[in-house]
């Protein structure tokens, strides 16, 4: 069969009306991995021989008339940093490198709950710090890296190598790869969804969530992996609502805000085009859009060094003195940087979270959502360190974190989808972001436009 | 007349009754600082014309039926920390030597909602920063500290000079002085009171309370002074129970935990001795009596100081060009530390905070409150920098501050109240610690041993 064709939302109603079974969607992906995955380096660690005995069970199950509901049978990609029972867990990193945890983070452990299949661990950009991930390619150019970190999971889910998969998202590593890979990627509220077992980057800024080929695919994982976790302090108890079920509840209602500052400085003129032309989109749907703007937002790309590097320096405390020289170059530069920071300067850097915080919670005043391009360029070729956007030459990091940032310093939900493609055919995302523990609201409008328009597609490999 | 046998609660019956009048009070407090401040240097500023003028519109409001409640026309300290409209606040710094700010500290503005006087400011620590608050001495032997930061107030209240006042608590500003003068000083839940318009300390571990001469009457302080406040982010929205409304309930059903380590690492024997004659008594009300132990409790004071040392120069930071050479030299010391200090560090003790939480909450799975010595020592000579207890000389800053650290570090509500003297005839102060926001509770023990024992006394001075 061809999973090109599918998302997690059809392939779940074939598989409930009896008409696809786990088994051949799962041997679908196996294969499409020998077929591809050479070239895009998508998985670090492939299980088939438990990917096979589940997808067995789970047909079983429904030809008993037990389906779990939309992710029964469906076979995801999960980031090398959540920990899976019994699997390697590395991090994409030589100092994890033999590490198999005893036990599944918590969002693992609820999506297998919910029938889902593991077929493998995807690749990170090493313990998640960094937007490239070697070696994975993006299966749109192959010259052309898939962002990151959750830069495996971004490859793996574009060609449909799996159905979906999880990322994690400290300053954009959700969003980032899902916008550069062309698919739908979501950083749920701070604290919605559970980090116990997942490889730490920076506690107070790192989210889970998921990565998907359609908006519904994404609320159906969103649904699983939500929810308090007693193991995580983070997580807050709210109740989970059946995002799925919101999806058609209409926008004709929502006013949306479109930044005047900061979000577009710089952008490509291309990736600029195709976001206002889906700002006109929206704007037939809703019933106002109007201009929002940010007082405090120029410092955040640095707070947000001044928050993640101590905080990822004092993770990777315990494993430096043992293992500095098996960390990659840039991350061991990274985490000497974290070193350097002054107690001083991360306290500012955290005080200025509320004022970030204040900006944003009275724009929302106004408005219900917030529309930016997730990234201002599209995927930029691998070994380069410096695009050009209009005149100048921009470091990749700082280009492709800048319009991530605001949302891990705030904590509020931010869905990317596709938007359009370039003329090298890469492509452009579109941001959404919302109130806090509101990912309804931004769900709702994602499939309003997506609907409307028609810009998920499967990278020809 | 005279107020050394007064308390908050006596005053405000009498004077709901018109058997005395809040000119009257406020004459015999102006009084009693003209006879004896002198030597305490309680006071920084006095508010001489304010507090006339506020006694006649009481006497006016009461005489009508008006009468607001317990706090109407009895005069009150406030420690220089404080901002209050129109009146020099300086934080007995000379950074701050001509500051006055045009608005009260959200908690002077509800104390004199509920009709409480301000007589004057009390000295502080300088900034808040230290336990000796200099030149102020103990009421009881003024050729000893009165403790700190809060030892204006402490001094004040003891000598009845006023019949309450505020304090705040970083790391025991509160409990400290309120034990070193024998009166009741409670630091309430993080998050209980508002920190509005109080010069900072350290955001996270700072907290506003009150400090009285009974129990009853830290009860009706915390009651007007405690709520949510919109301009405080770290305030919860919770009610405010009526404290004092409470303080009958019984304590038959309660049980107490006794800490098997930490609290009484050291502790002088003859403070030792007056505790656990308390907790004989406290027995003998309670339904049981258990010991606790707290796994990870050794290192709160190292954590305390990570926390609170960039905190509070991240606060300095814009004053310490200018002003450097205006600050005492303990305080620039412990603010040039807070520069040395890594940002690694500070987060590795901001995290440490969840194990001691983590070990408190598992305490009170299996006891209602947990009593300790309030400070291991009676109050130390001025000048000196280290106490013996036992064979050990040990330094008065962190002794003092050690079993006040794990209620900041928490954020958990403590209270002391005087059990004893030593044979110097110095006060020995009982900390009642409990449960997140169930002040209530402690000030319930707390009342229970007050009336069972009678240990308010007011030095001879």
């Amino acid at each position: 069969m061809d999973l090109t064709k599918h998302t997690i939302s059809t392939l779940s109603e074939l598989m409930g009306k009896k008409e696809v079974s786990p088994v051949e969607v799962v041997e679908a992906a196996l294969n499409r991995v020998e077929e591809i995955d050479g070239r895009t380096k998508a998985f670090v660690t492939l299980c088939e021989k438990e990917a096979r005995q589940a997808a067995q069970q789970a047909e079983k199950d429904i030809a008993a008339g037990n389906h779990k509901g939309p992710l029964h049978g469906i076979p995801l990609g999960i980031k090398d940093i959540y920990y899976t029972e019994g699997v390697l867990t590395t991090g994409s990193s030589k100092v994890f490198k033999d590490f198999v945890p005893d036990y599944d983070a918590t969002t693992v452990k609820k999506l297998k709950e919910a029938g889902a299949i593991i077929l493998g661990k995807t690749n990170t950009h090493e313990f998640a710090f960094g937007v490239i991930t070697p070696p994975t390619r993006n299966p749109w150019d192959l010259e052309r890296i898939p962002g990151g970190s959750s830069g495996g999971t971004g490859a793996a889910v574009a060609t449909a190598m799996c159905m979906g998969g999880t990322g994690s998202d400290t300053g954009g590593s959700i969003r980032i790869p899902s916008s550069l890979n062309g698919i739908v990627g979501i950083k749920p509220t701070f604290g919605r969804t559970s980090k116990y077992g997942v490889i730490p980057l920076s506690w107070s800024l790192d989210h889970t969530g998921p990565m998907c080929r359609s908006v519904r695919d994404a609320a159906f994982m969103l649904e699983a992996m939500a929810g308090f976790d007693a193991k995580d302090p983070y997580t807050v108890d709210l109740p989970v609502p059946h995002y799925a079920g919101g999806l058609e509840e209409g926008t004709a209602g929502l006013r949306l805000g479109v930044p005047t500052d900061y979000f577009s400085e710089p952008v490509d003129p291309q990736v600029g085009a195709a976001v206002e032309k889906a700002v006109d989109v929206l704007r037939g749907m809703v019933a106002s859009v109007e201009e929002v703007s940010f007082p405090h937002i120029q410092a955040a790309p640095v707070a947000e060094l001044f928050v993640l590097c101590p905080e990822a320096s004092s993770y990777h405390d315990k494993y430096l003195p043992e293992h500095e020289g098996d960390y990659t170059p840039d991350v061991l530069a990274y985490l000497k940087m974290g070193y350097l920071m002054l107690g001083v300067h991360h306290v500012k850097a955290q005080r200025y979270r509320k004022l970030l915080r204040g900006d944003f919670e009275a724009a929302f005043k106004n408005v219900d959502a917030i529309v930016t391009p997730t990234l201002p360029v599209t995927a930029p070729k691998a070994g380069e360190d410096f695009i050009k956007v209009g005149e100048e030459d921009l470091q990749i990091t700082r280009l492709l974190t800048r319009n991530m940032v605001p949302y891990n310093l705030t904590g509020l939900p931010a869905i990317t989808l596709p938007c359009g493609f370039d003329s090298d055919g890469l492509p452009i995302g579109l941001q959404i972001a919302g109130r806090a523990f509101d990912e309804s609201t931004i769900f709702r409008l994602a499939h309003a436009y997506e609907s409307a328009t028609d810009w998920m597609k499967t990278p020809p490999l």
